[in-house]
């Protein structure tokens, strides 16, 4: 196989389509699971899957599996794919690249008269971004068991609208419980994706070859201090919900520079202020706070020192504060078999490699929970990702499912 | 005069009536200047003071200025009064008591058949709160010409609809330009007001009076950082906007404690952060503080201890940190012959009080400019304002009109 055997013009042609549709003008892409894009855009690579011959099968979720049958159907499967939702303001290129360019390697190697012994299926994950229901990879998660269909039911938009009724309406409405995969479902799992940071186009890496998912870790804080006239109000008997906020924040920057580890790293994205009034002392505000690391245990001593800090301004300052950890998941080790076909690949491609590290998360951590999975990533300009200017050189992408057309038909021969 | 003369039960009729003027449910009151329930509130008002036989007279903004014509109409007059605008999610006392109350204290005075030698004027300010134009007192500081035409025609709403239009289409359509009091236009002016804090109550003092106005002040400060994914951004390479912001927040509080003084506040009141997502790096954030004394050069000191933390912040942290200085207005001292006036009063009035400081800022700090003035403030319960549940009893209104009266009668001798 030779990069001419690939058709990148029409893999870039579908990429742009399924941008259009979109919540959003393009280029804005917006498509939250659900809705009527992301509906649309489910049609449209059902669509594509149909014509290529694959068998298409959806799960209670919207999770889609798209089937090339092996000649051994009775083994397991070697899956590859991603997701195709995408949250508010985002580009053509995350999630999306690797289902349609899992799809582009599957369509090279029919083209080319390959013939695979086990099955080989393009997986799409329903809901990868938590824009919705407030949690990521929500559809790999309840396929790995992570989250129950009980918990599941309990999930709410910020509308108040329930999972249940909102996965119906798009048309899902099998029992929730049948969603978990059995053990052996898979024999093996590859993520192509866009590498979301700097380091591959920087150093003019072809692909990144990914050893581990960093594991990642949310927390949400509410301090209730007590509001009044910011002018009335003298300093000493104050008990500001913002200050005490404004501490937290900068305790856990620092718990995160401190551990000595690069890997580690700590955001407080959101900071709601109630009332939010410039006359007024804030009494209520709410943090949202992402902590993730390769290493769990160096992740959760970030969060414990965090929940200290938080004790500690509570006694201080008499502001009473509440904790909710939102999730903490554990981090993924990739399969040394995958990543050495994946190497093997990479180097009769005669493409350039290194082994790297994932710092966002992805539907392969909750994939290694029920098969042997790896991740293939490609570089994207400026490591900008989540944005509208998104972007990943028709060149970058056709050498990513190069490597993985390669290694999906070793895996499976 | 005796407490017996005053005829508190009407007051406390007309306070609650003028409450049900609102833009939200009872016993919420929200009253934005210009709005519809403020049109309703003005007619109100206006109504009372015609059937007391006052001279209503209106400027081109809404100040409206009620007239007890005295039997010397060459002299200035006494003013007394303050404001009906209120926040939203306000209480029924704020403001109120001080137009109603005047009018009451007035009629009283005509009740006993009192003649004034000087002209004896109710005053009621548009718009001491800065709901609508991000500006307090708006009335009183065009009035002192500390807000001058040019400058008032470029205020505009959150909606975009400018001061020009919205007083036009309130009635309000003389030339900006004649608002500002000539000299010796008000011989001096009393305002009777709601503590907005907990002291008088606390002590059970029947009334305040005020010797100074703190100096407000506030400053709006807008952080530009460097958003990106909060997996992938390594700690090292951040320019995160919302850590830069908890550093202000955090030298701010210290800046107003340790200037020794007790009369020093500030406050951070908002803090908006952009784009507000848990997985992303804050790329933006906006600060509005809020920064008092009663001494302008100590706070002053504040704000310049602020913008020095903002340049060091800036440096240290590659955040992009820009300044504005939305207003910094001089305290007030009040006059001497005019609380001498009111303690005489106090006195033969049988009522405690106290000297004190008004850490809120009022109408007075404006007028303060063109006139002699004084405060007096009653006790409100729990020292809350700017709720529903804002409270003063009958009782404590009664007393604050009563040292009213007994200080105008005496003033327009």
């Amino acid at each position: 196989m030779t990069s001419a055997d690939l058709s990148i013009d029409s893999l870039i042609g579908e990429l742009t389509t399924l941008g259009r549709i979109s919540e959003a003008e393009p280029p804005v892409v917006t498509r939250v699971v659900f809705g009527e894009a992301d509906r649309r855009a489910r049609a449209y690579v059902k669509g594509l899957c149909a014509d290529a011959g694959l068998t298409v099968t959806e799960d209670a979720i919207g999770n889609t599996f798209a089937r090339w049958v092996g000649t051994d159907p009775h083994l397991g499967p070697i899956g590859t794919g991603s997701h195709i939702d995408a949250i508010p303001n985002a580009g053509l290129y995350d999630g999306c690249v690797g289902v349609l360019g899992g799809l582009e390697a599957i369509r090279t190697l029919q083209k080319l008269g390959f013939r695979p012994r086990r099955s080989i299926e393009l997986v799409i994950f329903t809901a990868e971004e938590p824009t919705r229901f407030g949690i990521g990879c929500l559809g790999s998660r309840m396929m790995a068991g992570a989250l129950g269909a009980e918990a599941a039911r309990t999930l709410r938009d910020n509308e108040g609208r329930g999972l249940e009724e909102l996965r119906q309406a798009a048309g899902f409405t099998g029992p929730l419980e049948s969603i978990p995969l059995s053990a052996g479902r898979f024999a093996g799992f590859i993520e192509l994706h866009i590498e979301q940071g700097p380091e591959l186009e920087r150093k003019g890496i072809d692909v990144g070859l990914v050893t581990h998912i960093a594991a990642p870790a949310s927390v949400r804080i509410l301090m209730e201090g007590e509001g009044g006239h910011a002018g009335a109000t003298l300093m000493p008997g104050r008990r500001d919900a913002l200050a005490a906020a404004a501490e937290l924040i900068l305790a856990l920057e620092n718990g995160a520079r401190s551990t000595g580890a690069i890997d580690t790293v700590a955001t407080v994205g959101v900071c709601e202020v109630f009332p939010g009034a410039v006359n007024s002392i804030p009494s209520r505000v709410r943090l949202e706070t992402d902590i993730r690391d390769i290493e769990a245990a160096r992740r959760d001593g970030v969060i414990a020192a965090l929940h200290g800090a938080c004790d500690e301004v509570q006694k201080r300052r008499g502001v009473k504060i509440s904790w909710e950890l939102v999730n903490a998941d554990p981090p993924a080790t990739c399969d040394p078999a995958i990543l050495a076909a994946l190497e093997a690949s990479a180097k009769a491609a005669g493409r350039s490699y290194q082994m790297m590290v994932s710092r966002a998360y992805h539907d392969s951590l909750f994939m290694a929970r029920v098969a042997p999975v790896a991740m293939l990533f490609i570089p994207c300009r400026g490591g900008i990702s989540h944005r509208p200017d998104e972007y990943a050189a028709p060149e970058w992408i056709g050498a990513g499912v190069h490597v993985l057309a390669r290694t999906l038909a070793h895996l499976a021969s």
